[in-house]
């Protein structure tokens, strides 16, 4: 699938089949996540895996953000100390959110050209999802994915216009279009 | 291209020829942008996209993360306004960075599939940009996308390995691979 077409056709979706995901398709996901872009290549973060159905289900009971029934989610983490370590405050405070962000765009749009369904939740109890899966003090959740094969595919929901919200040259400058 | 293979194959470039980017490529890159997923669907984001060969320059000039001469910027700003009164304090204060990241990350992916070039740059005089494009008090560049045509693309840099960064179901537990 093309990148274009797989950005605009990419939905948030919050219904599932029972259906297993395959591992071999979580991989691609996950190397996807691991080549994004990172702040001075520090790569701030860790990627759980979370397949195990009394786990996805004990998440999903501390985490309102998550709706319909995925059959796995991705929990991803920032590294705290890795952060601290290579890129001193602002690397803690800052590029963790923006990396680990970038990261989770890429397992988004993989995941949508495989034919596999996901929403980014950051509803969830950060400390009662660090407990259930053992994340050391020095990590930090900061999305879960869930993943899955759609039951039902949402509409478009409605967007800003391009209009709305892009410039040339300086705010509010009209965007030049071709 | 496939969204995997433009995912892996992306490089952040610091070298750019002299050439400018086509109109109709950059709105490509915008409105994949805008279709980028949202928490609440607030859309905290407004997109300055600067041609200006002057105003580039100035940026460049305040902008320490800039490396070479990109003919296009695109600074990325979050919509602090809207994301309050839209989402509270946490879409102010997270959301913000969070659904710009991903934004960002679809600009840089559908580029790469066009045949541009970027790289994100996190370090830049946040004010002094601000006041060169006249952006309100109310909006904040958080990213900039600088966008042309490679002179040079650099070799994959270093990455940790998957097993590395990717456990299954709880930290440090060894990622089930196919």
């Amino acid at each position: 699938m093309e990148v274009y077409e797989a950005a605009l056709g990419r939905r948030s979706v919050r219904s599932f089949q029972p259906k297993a995901v395959p591992t071999a398709l979580i991989q691609k996901m996950l190397e996807a996540a691991r080549w994004a872009p990172s702040a001075s290549n520090i790569q701030p973060w860790k990627f759980i895996v979370v397949k195990d159905p009394s786990m996805v289900d004990m998440i999903r009971k501390v985490s309102p953000g998550i709706f319909g029934k995925p059959t796995t989610l991705i929990v991803v983490c920032s590294d705290q100390e890795r952060a601290y370590r290579l890129g001193g405050e602002q690397g803690r405070d800052y590029f963790t959110i923006v990396d680990t962000a970038l990261a989770t765009e890429n397992i988004v749009l993989v995941a949508h050209s495989l034919g596999l369904a996901t929403c980014i939740v950051k509803s969830f109890a950060a400390s009662a999802v660090s407990e259930l899966l053992d994340i050391p003090d020095h990590a930090r959740p900061e999305l879960i994915v869930t993943v899955g094969y759609a039951r039902e595919v949402p509409k478009p929901p409605p967007k800003l216009t391009l209009n709305e919200v892009a410039y040339t040259d300086r705010f509010r400058n009209q965007l030049e279009m071709k």
